[in-house]
């Protein structure tokens, strides 16, 4: 197994050492950081230095896995397997991850077993990333009719990050957004600044830039207006987890974006892997919906600085994510391929039993 | 006339002095500040610390008489004149005052008949500010069938501020709004906070909660999906340019509201004066859309402090305002009353020929 040098937007890792870029620095300072040991990596993921419950899962046992090369004691590998786990509770893949890797630290196998199992959730990342960025593709190439006007302008919208900084690959929706700017030079993506924490606009258009792409930051109100001058041909996003029947909820103002898009008639696509898809649920309301801090949206609070322009007494709604109706989606791009409605009717989904694990 | 003691949530005024909340220090600080002389007005104007259109034309026609009645000198009068005139150019009726006001300044008139005509716009502003929360509560009375059940609970949403911080009364939309608080005491708004400025956030929770309103803040992009759990009944939003056929300009966001509106079957209601109707244009592409700097979206400033969260080199589009096709629009309440498409259809809207001259 060739394992040196492996790198990505967010991570970089050879057999012995993990480095992650600091995201609580984004956009404004690109500082890279060590992991290596578990400690490193329960503050790096308790402090939000890495976000987005891939990349998360990655980080954590691959971290695990180095540990345990040099660490045989169960019980010092019990208490780290425990404390990773339990560093963020809402990171699905990192519970699913560690979850798998459990049997092998009960059974005392070897380091290097454990170690290769948890690279294989690395690769498998980034190949489902890769993956999605060429099904994607295709999917967008055929229905803006760019087989027969490759020249064509065109506009895509994204929402949140769902790129490098979220995966260990290339992301979903991003990496989708990535692939078709390598191709088509004439692209341009508007990104949703995101509201509340805006990783639209600190993150997204960090990494395009990163990347070379053509980009403009909008408000999240602007979207519509955008629509209205026919100056958005497709809205890509991925989703936090989707239903049996594709009810796929993702960030607070998704919802809203799936209406306009319908209003416009403009393709709306999820893009996530199938490890999001939780076939045990049915529809979209039967998915809880977290309400998060007040203060998010009085002001903004970055690692460094604050700034609040509403009154602490003012009261606040805060639903940290909505859910879309499969009526109103085009289309989902994963990993094992694109579905549309017709698909899932026919149960192709039914398939995806266990939400996460790989 | 009656003058002593004049005061709004905004403004206060007796015959020889005019004190203004001073809102670039909303919602922190309360604090009003003397408008003694024209060049205070211009200062204020110029400074922020005034705003709406309304509201910065009867401060600076207020301003004028009060000048007027202590200056005889026409080249005085005259420089004022111009000064005042020109402090906010997109303030529409500050123009359309000051220029009502000018042929009295030709013929030297006496200070007393041109304070007489200033005062005669900040009545005009309150009694049109009330007739419109007395025909638009009306409307969603019926509407929202609350003569049948008047213990009904009911949550209207808002966008921007259009209250006494926008007018020299209690404000368009939110003159509707407040007079249906307190009218029906379970009833409570959604505040959209209104990105980039944040109208919404800082001044129209001050508003609401100054008060005693019942409301919650959301993000521009929670809306749809408070509609999706059916929590909307109704939204009110004001005008800057309403144009023949009913197409209505208004602060960006507007339009996504709208068509969310649509979508979800919630009556979606303009409230503005009838000086905002300009029937010389017909649809709303002919209202030119301004475009801000992009420093408003790459983070938030306020007059004291100032946060950044996206790169100074993130390319930006950040149109000020949008506007909605009538076909959106369920109907308009006006000062001289509520219209609905079929009443547009027959010409209702043509007799305001001239917009903003009352």
């Amino acid at each position: 197994m060739n394992t040196a040098n492996a790198q990505t937007i967010s991570l970089k890792f050879n057999e012995s050492k993990i480095e992650i870029i600091d995201q609580t620095l984004l956009p404004f300072t690109e500082q890279w950081i060590d992991i290596t040991d578990p400690k490193d990596a329960v503050l790096a993921i308790k402090n939000l230095k890495v976000r987005g419950a891939p990349l998360i899962g990655v980080v954590a046992s691959l971290c695990f896995g180095i540990f345990c090369r040099k660490e045989n004691n169960k019980q010092q590998r019990l208490f780290w397997w425990e404390q990773l786990i339990t560093s963020r509770p809402t990171a699905v893949n990192l519970v699913h991850f560690m979850n798998e890797i459990k049997p092998l630290v009960d059974s005392e196998t070897s380091g290097e077993l454990i170690f290769k199992k948890a690279y294989s959730f690395f690769k498998s990342d980034q190949s489902m990333c890769d993956k999605m960025a060429s099904i994607g593709a295709e999917v967008l190439i055929q229905k803006l009719g760019l087989v027969e006007l490759p020249n064509k302008q065109f506009s895509l919208l994204t929402h949140c990050n769902t790129g490098g900084l979220a995966t260990a690959g290339q992301g979903t929706a991003l990496s989708v957004i990535k692939n078709m700017g390598l191709k088509f030079s004439q692209m341009m993506t508007y990104v949703d600044e995101t509201r509340p924490l805006l990783q639209g606009a600190r993150l997204t258009t960090w990494e395009l830039g990163h990347t070379k792409q053509k980009y403009k930051l909008i408000c999240d109100n602007m979207a519509g207006f955008l629509m209205m001058q026919k100056k958005v041909d497709a809205v890509l996003v991925g989703a936090d987890r989707i239903t049996s029947t594709g009810d796929s909820a993702n960030k607070i103002g998704t919802y809203s974006l799936a209406v306009l898009c319908h209003y416009h008639k403009i393709p709306f696509y999820i893009v996530a892997p199938t490890t999001t898809i939780d076939s045990l649920l049915k529809f979209g309301s039967e998915i809880p919906i977290e309400e998060r801090s007040p203060n998010e949206v009085r002001g903004f609070a970055s690692s460094k600085e604050s700034l609040q322009w509403a009154l602490e007494e003012v009261e606040v709604y805060n639903p940290s994510f909505d859910w879309v109706p499969s009526s109103l989606i085009t289309g989902w791009i994963t990993e094992d391929g694109y579905y549309e409605k017709e698909d899932l009717a026919q149960g192709s989904f039914a398939k995806y039993q266990k939400a996460g694990v790989i």
